[in-house]
Order: C-alpha cells, then sequence, then structure tokens
C-alpha cells in the first residue's frame, strides 16, 4: 500500500481532468456518467462472495486470522469509487465538487423511476458521499461569522439570493437585515470559505415577535427602493431595548448537503454569541412558518365523510352556526364549500369579520396539525421536528403573523413560536428523540383542550 | 436514523465529558482503555457471521436484496467506536485529539508484544484511525503560509520546536532561518490553526549547495547568542543572485499523522510559492541527509566474510593499499578494525589525509547504499524513497556536507541533492511508482561505474 | 509650557464635550460660532503689534535676542483657535470633525457677500485649518486598496454614492466596475479608515478608449437591473486583453479637503499596482470629460462681433457654407441662433448629417478650449490642469465619446484622452509647472493646425 | 501657489534623494548639514523686518489690510525648511525620518555649547520639528495593541530590546511578560505600523504589588534559559484571582519624540481595555521606581552643614543613636562617612539589622524627596512629575521593592505606587497643574508626620 497511496503526483492530474470534464457535461451525459460509475467502479459483488466465505471459514482460526478475514471482506465491500472521491477532496475546490456531485446525484434519484434496477446502486453512492460528506461537514470544520453591512459584497449578495424563507427585496431591505437590531450569522467551510453553507437570521427584540411584518418591514422598504440615495443615518442599538433573540429565518443553501444537520450547531452558536453580547437575554424563540398547513387542511376537508357538513373534527356545533350565518344567506353553497373555495383563493383575509371568525378554529386546527399529526412517531411538520429534536418547545401559534401571498398559501398567515429554554432543551431533546415527547406551553396545550394537565400522549 | 442523528444536544455533552476525563488519565489508564474501547466498541463478531450467511444466501433474490444484504454486513463490520470518533471530530479541538490519540495508540503498538491476542484489535484501531485522519488532513484542507520574524513568536517557537534535521540553535539562529534569502513554510489544519503540521525550510541560492554549513552559519551564531543585543540590519535580498531554490529541511510534527504524507503537497505548493516570486529559478533540490548510512556501512563491514580484510566491495585494491600505508605503519589493529573504529567515533574527520583517501571509497558505498538496497523494491532509505517518489532524481552526492556530530553519526558527513526538474516529475514519479526505477543522474551514477549508459535497474 | 500641554485629562473631555455640542448646531448657529471663534480666538492685534515693535528693536541686540523676538511675534501671530484644532484631533474621530468643519468654513465663504468685514477673517481661519489638514492628508498617512466585490457593502455603497463623473446605476452596474477588466483603486487614511477619500475607477483594455459608452456599458445595465436574480458567472481576465490601463473617473469624497491635492499620488500608486501585476502594460490614459466646454462654446457665440454671421475663429467659410447650406433651406433663423439653440438643447445630436458638420469644427474648438484658454498662464479647463500638472500629455480628443445628456450638456459628447507616459512625466510636469508648457500630440496639434512644429506657445 | 503646491512629481523624486544622502552621512556631516539648513533655510530676518514694518504702518488701512499684512508677517517667520519637512513627511517613510532627525538635533543641541551663536537656531530647528511631529503624533493616529506570545517575533524582539525599566532576560523572561496575569500594551502609529512607539507593562495581581520580584521573577528565568526545551504549559488566568492591573513599566523608544507626551492616552486606553475584560477591578496602580533618590540623598549628605554629625533633616536622635551603636563600635569613621560609603558600594544591604536600622530613616527622606523637591513648582522626579500630571496619587513606598543593583543604585531599593483613583484622576491632575497640589494617601503623608491633616502645602 506504501505504492499506492503515494502516485500521487500523477493521480492528482489526472483526477483534475476528471473533475474538469465532468463539470462540462449535460444534464444527460452527467447521469450516464453516474450510472457508468455505479456499475463498473461499485462493489464487486463476487469478489465480496468469497470473502464473505473465507471470513466465515475462519472462525476457528483464532482472532487474528478472524480480524484479517474481516478486515478483506470490508475492503471488499468498500466501493471503488470511494478511492476517487478521496483523490478529488484532496484537490484543491475537490470538496466543493463532491457538494455538487451529490446534489447530481440526488437530482438523478429524484428522476429514477423506482423500480429501475440500478436505483439500489445510485442509493448506495448517494449514501457514499453522504457519509463522506457529513465526515467533512462537521462543526469542528464550520466557522461561525456574523454578516453585517461590512461584510463583502459578495457574501451579501449570496445571503440574499439564498434567502427562501422571507424573500429580500432590495439592498436596502438587505441592509436592515444585517444592520442594528439584527443578527445573521453564517456558518462557512475551510474548504469553501467564500460560500456561506447555513444562514440564520435573528432580530433582538423587546419582546418574543408575533408577526413577521414587524421584523421585516416592507412599508420602510419602499423608501429605500431608491438605491443611491444615501441610506438613512445608522440607528443606534439601545442594549435597554433588547430582551430576546427571535430566530426568523434559517436556510441550508447546498442541496448536496441534504441531511448533513448543521442547523441546530449554528444556532448553538448564535445563542452563545447573542449571550456574549447582552447576558440578561432570556427569551430565545424562533418566528417560524408552518409549511404544509394550508395543504393538510384543504385534503382533511375534502375527504371529510360528513359531505357538504362538516364533522366536529373542524368546527364546533357553535362555530358552524355563526359561520353559516354569516356566509350562507345570500349563498346556495355549503359551507365547506365556501371554506374550500377561499382557502384556495386566500382571499377570507379580505373580510374581517370572517377572519374573526376563522380564527378560533383554524388556530386549534393548526395546533392539532403541529401536535398530532405524525411520521415514524415524530412530528410530521419538518419545521416542529427540527426545533422539537434541538429541545425547543412549541410556545405559541400568532394569528395573522404573516400576511404575505407566501404566508397565506403555506399555512393560512399562522405562524409559530418555537421557544428555547436554554436550561431545558438538553432534556427536551432526549424526551422527544427517545420517547417522541413533544414538549409544549400550557397556552399552546390549551388550543386542543389539554391545558390544565401535562401532555402525556 | 433520523433519530440517531439528531440526539445531538445530549451526545455532544457526553462526548466533551469523555474526552476530558481521557485526557487526564496516565499512560497506564490510557492503554487500558484503549483496550477497553477495542474489546467491547470494536466489531461484533457473531452479527458479522450472521450478516455474511445473509449476504450469502440473499445472492439468488435479485440486486436490490444483494444490496441490501451488502449493505448490512458493511454495518455489522463496522467498529462501533467509529461513531464516537465521528462525534468526537464534530467538537471544537476534536480533530486535534484524535490526532493525539492515534499517537497514543501508535504507542501502545510498540510497547505490546506482537503475539499479544490484543494485538490484531488494536492494529484494526490504528488503521481506521488513519483512514478517518487521512480524509480530514488532505490538501484540500490545509493551508500554506510563509513563516517570517513577522509570524506570531508562538508559531516561531513550535518551528524552532519541531526542527529535527538541523537543531536551531537560538533565537538568533531562528532568525536567519526565517530571513532573507530563506522561505520557510508550513502546512496548517482549519481544525488547529496555530500547529504546523509540515514545515519546510528552504534556501534561496545562487547554485545548489554542496554543504549545510553554508546555509546554516554556525559561525555566524555565536555573534547572535547575544539576544538582546540589536540584531544586526537586515539583509535585503538580491534577486540576481538567486538562481537556486534548496529544500534543506522537512519536518512533519504530528506523530498520530503517521502514514499521511502532506510533504510531497508541500513541497508541490512551496515550488509555485517560489516561482511567482522569481519566475527565473530553475534550479530546484534538496540538500538532504543519507540517515542509516553509517549504521549500514557498520553493519556491512562487520559481517564481510573476509574478516580482516577487505572484500572488493568496499575498497579497490588500490584504496586498500593506500589506507593500509596510512594506518597501519605504526598499528598491529587490522585496516578493517581500524575503520571500524574510526567510523564508531566519527574521529576519520581529524585527520585530514586519512579524510582524504576515505572520500573516494565512503562516496561510492553511499552511492551503492542509496542506489541498490531496497525494501519491497524501492528504495531502503526513506528520505531516497520520499524524494524519488515524488518524482525527484538523485542529483548529486556531497562530501563533507554535514560535519557535525549528527552528521557524522548518521551519514559520514555525506549530504545529497536530490533534484526536482519540474517537467519530469510526473514522469519519474510514475515510473519509480509503477516499474521501481530509480531516476539519477550521471554524474552518481558515475560513482557506481554506471556513468555512460542510463540506468536500466 | 510643561503646564500647558500636560493639563491633557480635562482638556480632552471640555474639547469631547464642545465637538458633540457643535455636532447638533443648526447651519445658521454653525456660522454664528465660527464668527464668534475668528472674532475672539483668532489673532490678537494689539498684540502682534507690540511684538512687532519689540522685534524691531531688538535687531541691534545680537541673534539670541533676535530669535526670541522673532519667536514671540511668531507666536502672537498664532490664532488662539489652532490650539482649539489641535486638542481636537487628539481625539478619537477628530481628524474628520475638522474635515467637516472646514466643508462648514467653506460653505460660510460662498455664502458670504465679499465686503463684509469679516470675510477676511474666515479665509484666515479657512487658511489655518488647509494648512493643518495638509499635514495629517499627506500621502504618507493614505493607503492604497483595491476595492473588489468582496469589498465591504459599506466601501461599495460609499464608491457608489460618491461616483458623480458617470453615476452608478444599480448595484449590477457596481458589480462591473469593481469587477473583472477593471480596477477601482481608492485612499483611505488612518484616521477614517472606512471612507474612500479619492477614488480612481481604471479599465483595462486592449487599446486606449475613445468612448465611455464601451467602458460604462448602459445597454448591459438593464438586464442587471433584476438584481436578485443571480448575476452572471464571472468572467475571467485574459491577460493577453490587456494592453492599456485607462482612468475612466477620478473623485474626492470631501469637500473639506479642498485644495489638498491626492489625486496624483493615487494616480501614481495606481499605475505602480497595475504595472506590478501587468508589467509589459505600456499604455496609460485618461479617458476624461471636458467641462465647461459647452459653456464656453455658447458664450463665445454670445459674444462673436459678428452679430448672424460668424468669425472665422468658429467657422472656416467652406464649413460656414455647408451648415449653411443644410440649416436655412426652409428657415430664416441665422447660422449662428440655429447652432445656439441647438447647442442649448443638445438636439444636433439626433440628425446624423449635421452632427457630422460639426465634428470638424467642435473638436477644433474643443482643442483651442483646452489648449489656449488660460488662467493666471494655466490651462483653465480644470482637468486638464490637473493631468497637465502631473505630467501627461493632451492625446487625442474623441468625437461622440459620451452621448449622455450629462456628457452633450457639459463637453458636446467629447472626451479626451490625457496619456501618461511614464518616462516622460517628471520632465513634462516639471515643464508645465516652470514654463507653463503645455505636452500634446501630433494628432492633438494637428486639429490646431501646428501638427508640424511642436508647440512653443 | 497653485504652481508650488504642485511640483510634486519633480519635487518627490528630489526630495527622496535629499533623504537618502542624508542617512548615507556620518555623524560629523549630518552636524553640517544641520547647521547648513539652519543657516541658509531659516527664516530671512531682513524680510521679517520689512514684514513688520509693513505691518505696522498698515494698522491705519482697515481689517482687511492688516489681516493680509499679518499674513505676510507670518509667512516670513516661516523657516524655508519647514517646506521641506512638509514634503519628506509626504514620503513613505518620511516620518519615521522626521522622527529620527530630530533625535539627530537633540543630540547636536547636546553636543552644541550654549554660548555658540549658532544655538539659538538649532533651538529654533528643535521647536519647529517638535510641533511638527507633535501634530502627526497625536492620539488619533495612534493604535493600540495588546501585545502577546501570538504577536510577530518582530515586534517581540523589539518590546524586548526597548524595555529599560526591567530588562528582559531571555525569550522566556518576555514570554512571561506577555503571557497569562501580565498585559503589555503598546501604541503604534499609522505611518511606522511595526513599531512600538510606546511600550506599557502591566500585571494582572490579588493586590497592589509591594515588589518588582514579585512580577518579574528572577527565580523562575533561570528555568526558562534553556530556551529549547519545550516551555511549560500555559498557566491558564482565574479572574477570580484578579483584583488589581499593576503597571510595572513605561518606556517611550523614539527619543525623536521628546517632549510629545503618549504615556499618559497608552495607560488611559489600558485602563479601559483592562476594565473592559475585568469589569470589577478596582486597584489600579503602578509600581514605579524612584530614578535619582540615592543620588539626592548623597548629594545632600554630603554637604549638611553639620560635618561628621548628621542634622535632624536625617536622622532623629534616637535613630542617630542607633546608627551610631550599630556601626562605630570597632570604627572610628563618622556615621556620616559610613552611610555616604555604603550608599556608594550598595553593601547595607548586606547587614539585616542595618537594613532595618535605615528602613526609618530612608522612607522619610525618600518621601521627602518625592513631596518636597521642586522643579519650577512641580515634582522634580520626573516620574513622580508624568503620574501626578495624570491625576495619580503618590499612594505607598515599599522597602526593598528593587533590591536589583540597578533598583539600589537608583532608589536605594524603594519602590512607589501611584495610585489611579479613576473617579478622581481628573479632579487630582488639574489641582496638580493648576494650582501644583500633590496628593497623596494617609499612609503616604504619615511617613513625613502629616497624615492627620490633609496635604496643603
Amino acid at each position: 500500500d506504501t505504492a499506492t497511496s503515494s502516485s500521487s503526483v500523477s493521480v492528482e492530474s489526472k483526477t483534475k481532468l476528471l473533475c474538469s470534464i465532468y463539470l462540462q457535461l449535460k444534464s444527460q451525459e452527467k447521469a450516464d456518467f453516474l450510472r457508468h460509475l455505479v456499475m463498473n467502479y461499485g462493489v464487486n459483488h463476487s469478489s465480496v462472495q468469497k470473502c464473505a466465505r473465507s471470513f466465515l471459514s475462519s472462525q476457528e482460526q483464532g482472532e487474528s486470522s478472524r480480524i484479517k478475514a474481516e478486515e478483506n471482506l470490508r475492503s471488499s465491500l468498500t466501493p471503488y469509487y470511494i478511492g476517487l472521491f478521496g483523490h478529488i477532496g484532496r484537490l484543491e475546490g475537490g470538496v466543493k465538487f463532491l457538494v455538487d456531485l451529490r446534489k447530481d446525484v440526488l437530482y438523478l434519484l429524484s428522476m429514477l423511476e423506482p423500480n429501475k434496477s440500478i436505483a439500489p446502486n445510485i442509493k448506495a453512492l448517494n449514501k457514499t458521499l453522504r457519509d463522506l460528506l457529513s465526515l467533512w461537514f462537521s462543526a469542528g470544520f464550520m466557522r461561525l461569522q456574523r454578516v453585517t453591512w461590512d461584510s463583502s459584497c459578495d457574501m451579501l449578495q449570496k445571503i440574499s439570493e439564498y434567502e427562501a424563507v422571507h424573500p429580500v427585496r432590495s439592498w436596502g431591505d438587505l441592509k436592515l437585515r444585517v444592520g442594528p437590531y439584527r443578527r445573521c450569522y453564517v456558518f462557512t467551510h475551510s474548504s469553501m470559505p467564500k460560500e456561506p453553507i447555513v444562514v440564520l437570521h435573528t432580530a433582538l427584540t423587546t419582546e418574543i415577535s408575533t408577526s413577521i411584518q414587524s421584523i421585516v418591514n416592507h412599508a420602510h422598504l419602499q423608501l429605500e427602493e431608491k438605491l443611491f440615495q444615501p441610506l438613512s443615518k445608522d440607528v443606534v442599538e439601545d442594549p435597554k431595548n433588547i430582551h430576546a433573540a427571535v430566530f426568523y429565518s434559517i436556510s441550508s443553501t447546498q442541496k448536496g448537503l441534504q441531511g448533513i444537520e448543521l442547523g441546530t450547531q449554528l444556532i448553538k452558536q448564535a445563542v452563545k454569541d447573542v449571550l456574549a453580547e447582552f447576558p440578561r437575554i432570556s427569551l430565545f424563540s424562533t418566528l417560524s412558518p408552518v409549511p404544509g398547513f394550508r395543504d393538510w387542511l384543504l385534503l382533511e376537508l375534502s375527504k371529510d365523510e360528513r359531505g357538504a357538513l362538516l364533522s366536529s373534527f373542524f368546527l364546533t356545533d357553535e362555530e358552524y352556526t355563526s359561520l353559516k350565518d354569516h356566509l350562507c344567506k345570500n349563498n346556495a353553497v355549503s359551507v365547506r364549500e365556501q371554506i374550500l373555495e377561499m382557502l384556495k383563493s386566500n382571499q377570507w383575509l379580505q373580510d374581517a369579520n370572517l377572519s374573526e371568525l376563522l380564527k378560533v378554529p383554524f388556530m386549534r386546527l393548526c395546533a392539532q396539525y403541529l401536535y398530532r399529526e405524525k411520521r415514524r412517531g415524530y412530528a410530521l411538520n419538518s419545521v416542529a421536528h427540527f426545533h422539537l429534536r434541538n429541545g425547543a418547545c412549541i410556545w405559541r401559534l400568532n394569528w395573522l403573523a404573516d400576511k404575505s401571498p407566501r404566508g397565506l398559501t403555506s399555512s393560512c398567515g399562522i405562524m409559530v413560536n418555537y421557544r428555547y429554554f436554554l436550561e431545558a432543551t438538553e432534556i427536551n431533546s432526549q424526551r422527544y428523540i427517545e420517547k417522541q415527547h413533544v414538549e409544549a406551553s400550557e397556552q399552546f396545550l390549551h388550543l386542543l383542550g389539554l391545558s390544565h394537565h401535562k401532555s402525556s400522549l
């Protein structure tokens, strides 16, 4: 093995060549390359068989033989392409290449018909890449940076382009998001220092925010659109006004790092950094969307077996009556149909009375969705799952917290605060992971009619 | 697996605790811990057996089952402790912890009697750690830095302490080694930025140096010992005097990274950096010791079958006669005994005539040692092996090139220039690795009586 | 004087207080403050009289007495407020305060009726401040920085806001101006490191540019207005295409530094920096506006004594005839009136034939304006004066080089290349300063009918 | 003046030439150059006379003429060489050149016989340079840096070489002085960023130190002399042990900046920096030498009019008797002679009993020296004057606080704590500067027999 490890000079130039060729391939050619890779440079099945048999027959021959046989078996199970990935990782820019390669693999997987015979091989390739990247993208290699208006334009442009939760509308908007009363944190990686891998936007506020508009002030932005007029004088932060840190957006930017969790670490380090500056802050919370709530509601409504009427799952009798009074005066269409229609068009918000009537049932249904809908025992909603796993609790639902079209379409305008009680996160996290226990506040449980006795679901 | 990957909050604090406990263990306790680790958190043999049998019986059941069975088998072969190492690597300072852990493992291995039943398990642990560290310590993660007198004292102190080849004698000496006409390069790693992982000392000279004294000027140093007198005015480099870059010392500092080759990359990047500054430099060479030459010579001499006389392997008849005339005038002891004696005491250097008589045979023998002594087909001498593998050629032996006690004891004062012809390194490297071809200059082959026909060993 | 220099502790806090009060004054209050300052803390005239008399009577009493008397006289002539400025300069941010204070003084001067009795005192204050600032803003304290897309957003926003010559239209435009084939240099000062004091925009081109549109591509910009679409992939510079460095915009940003020349130094350092990167570049030139040319032309036309006709100063007989043919077919208004009208409205550009007819006379008139119009013996045009003083020569006029409204209004679209022949700048500069000699190229002199004999005006 | 200010291109190269020539002159040639400079490029006396007469005759002609005449007079009083200094200051490295030039001027002054006719001219040159440098070396241009073992070797070598108060003995010693429980601060200047202009050594201790040995531990140092053995593991600071910040050494490094006070600012900024890190520290004090105390004592003793006996100024009757008993048992020499002798040889320290007998009188005499000896009304001792002017009080004398030969020779081993009560420094400073009031503690006044009534000298 001295020899193999050492042919580095010529291997390096060959590897570089391969990478530069791959980068110029078209989408379909890339797929062909990946297929070729898994079929010809994966695991040699017959060699594995041979080694497995050897191993089984070595059992009687003492520890040393057994370990040797295990070693051989392990070797035979290692796909050839892992050696190639090792060489690529050693190149400058190689790690980024592998991140992007995995993006291509994931895309190929999503395009493959599942019964294709090659699917398991591509899945194995995906797993190999994920395991490798997960070793490289561990917290020890990540660097926390605070991004401000003094950061590079290049970094700020990327921050802006990657912001998916609440899109940035102009450079004036962007300046506000990294300015006073805001903390924008990123993780960068030593192998691609100019790339923000995860981005966390934080607002420093007097209390836990109930609406995204209070943080991302759209009215204000219009003034800023005239980019090249001098922007207003910098506001100076007054520490006396800062009692809460509200995480209002967290984004992972690299599709190729799917499944490699870095957000948790970023939140932890952000909390540390905020505490170092403001030791007395005690309120840590998110202001999060509830993606999927409206779709879930539409689906549930459409499959309700009681037809035109609505089961008590959706509305109490009283609520039903009030809504019917309001909606059906001059209208033959059923309450259910009308709700379905208005949900689809987001028009219920225009009618203030209607909106008021919907508040209680929608908030209750959203609480149901977050608290009772499960996948493998854990919260179905991925945002809820992420924060519960980190040890947060579901603390409060906020009505009309995001009135943007995006907010209405994803969650009927409802947003949720996941609150981090620092001294409880470790135990919360453990109870959630081990026992699927969902920690929630009294006020939230109250929405579910569970307030006086602590949840024991 | 969602759940396992996510219990990060509590796992992190437990991992930290484990590490801090380990660091406080005494040497013997560490050994006990490592034994415990491999015996209880290694591979579960019976589980491997089960999986191996499953795998063999899955062969008929189609690709998908087979890949699944392979996956299970691979899992069963993964030692439990690798998970722990992953968690440690995620901690701040965790990578450094694992580097030091491997140092402990290597030390334990060196202390173990080889027939100990636990030895194979420790070896497996060592291999696991090496593979893991080799992923982290690849060139993509290393950062080239030039060290100068403007670098931190901390870095310079480490450079000085790690310099094993030609020990640094004072801060004045150190200042010269990072000053004008010198380039000191280090690789640092993003997870331990204050630690020089590999150190390369380079001298910029008018021609390829023939002696280490011309680079590390001991006479000059005495003046510098008065540390706190103002050091002499900085010499200013004159590019007109710079035609060669001579690598005169390269050291790896982390025992725990044994077997993970980074020196080659460092030399490559150093060459690039030198060329960027001095585009016309064409002479790249080392000035290297020949560790082991004297020991080899002593051994060969002592086992020479011709007893008191010396075979022609060592001396030609003419050389023998001259030496005998010189040595045995008043002395009954045989030439061989006297040579042995003087080699051991390094006293031959005191006698200028004798030294002159020894020059031709010692240079020839040293050439033999470098060119013909092999291990698994490659050069026995590790320094030669390193540079040949990188694509250098053996260019010149230099007589009395290192007259220090250390130089005499390791190689009778001989040093060698391995020269890097940039346009030929790739092909040289390949021919050495694939065909064990040793590239050497005419003048070197001449020492072996091979000059007119190119080597074809 | 030990005592005065040392009361630093309390003086500092008083000075700070004064500055913070001043900053909150309104415009009129600032003017009152400045009036109060010069009247009460300027020079004590009667004390000067006393010292002057002492001095005159000391002439007989030997060198020592004379020097003492001179010293006293000098002291009496030093306004009290200079001590205050010294204290302010010692504060953090104090230098910037004084720069802004001078801006206020200049504004006050521009508002004062010149016969106001206080005017000389304010002028003296202005001079004192200028002399002081000129000591602080000398090249030794300035730091050259190249601004790129990796510079801070804060810096780039300022670059954009300060760009007066060719206004920046969007962040996409800005990105191009600091991107490939561009070099944007700034001087910053150690006392205000975030402020670009002078900004120089440079284009790296294949030849000396003839039009600003080829550098600041307005067509291209429209595409970039969609700010948050990913900007196009970075173009990579190809050194083979780079033969010229064209300085197309230089701006001083601090009004308070009026009269303190830093642009010359910035150009010199920019040339050095470009040469370090591209040693073979030999073409250094500006692409400069000719501010004031159109106004001068309008004025000259309107005062031409020949009334409706035009003297040969403006048009040759042939030119006049051609223009008359073109313009007056169906028009009773005189050529002169029509030209005046079209110059005012910039409409001549719409008529391609007309524009063609105007080219020769306008180019000649512009050359006259640059070459013959003087102020105190030096070029009247301030841009020409700046570059001639630096040792450049007037190299080429470019027709329709800036077709923007701004370009038409200031110089009928004409731009000029001032070329820097590096080996000749020193002698050119000296000849211009000492003998008012204007260095110009053959092709430029040709416009004036002076081509075959070198200028000796 | 447009022309003069603008001949920058050729002026710059001439100025550079002049500087480089001056730097190569020998000491005597430099003196000749300076003489030539003041005689030929100083003030033109006859021109001053002319202007002074004009000025006096302008008095009747209104403000504007008067100011113009003043302006001319001021101009005529400005030495020509000040223009040269301005040009030099604009060069890179020019400010450092002027600092060194002033060093030469000061040296020349110290060598001149005071009655030399040229002396006043050289003094005027010195004053001009000092005023100019004082504008450049004001706090706004200074940058506070903390120096640690992570600072550059270059900086640390300079710190070590410039340390005059308690000389650094080895790199091990140096490492301790910038290590844990120490803060070493420097001021650097933007025009010479690698040069520490003022250096302040601070120890963080549990209480205000009574002896320099507890800070600069000479015993410890011997261990460190073996430079290249790994230095001991870094001690980690425990904030619980840190209650006091003791400034034990402050040095100005540039002779050419004599009389330009920067130490006060450095102490102020150091206090701020320490407070930012340890907000609860309340004890700020120096541990300072009393240079000149022994010389003063020797002088006073030798001129005491009572001859062999000693006046009560030196010893009380009781003290005299005890000392006589101790010293003169077997000795004919008078007490006075013996004390004089022992003071000169520093041998009194060897005799523990004697040392005990001397403690009370020496401490009292030292207090007298510090408190009552004056120069122009202020403390004669320059260290005392410096700290009193900064607003410190004389807090405590420490017996045998510096037993090194240097300490005995300068102050009989006594050191003094000047304590900074932060809330009182401003008022103390003012009272000292304006009324020469010396603030001192009860315990110090007690030494003078003044303890119960606050000083009103």
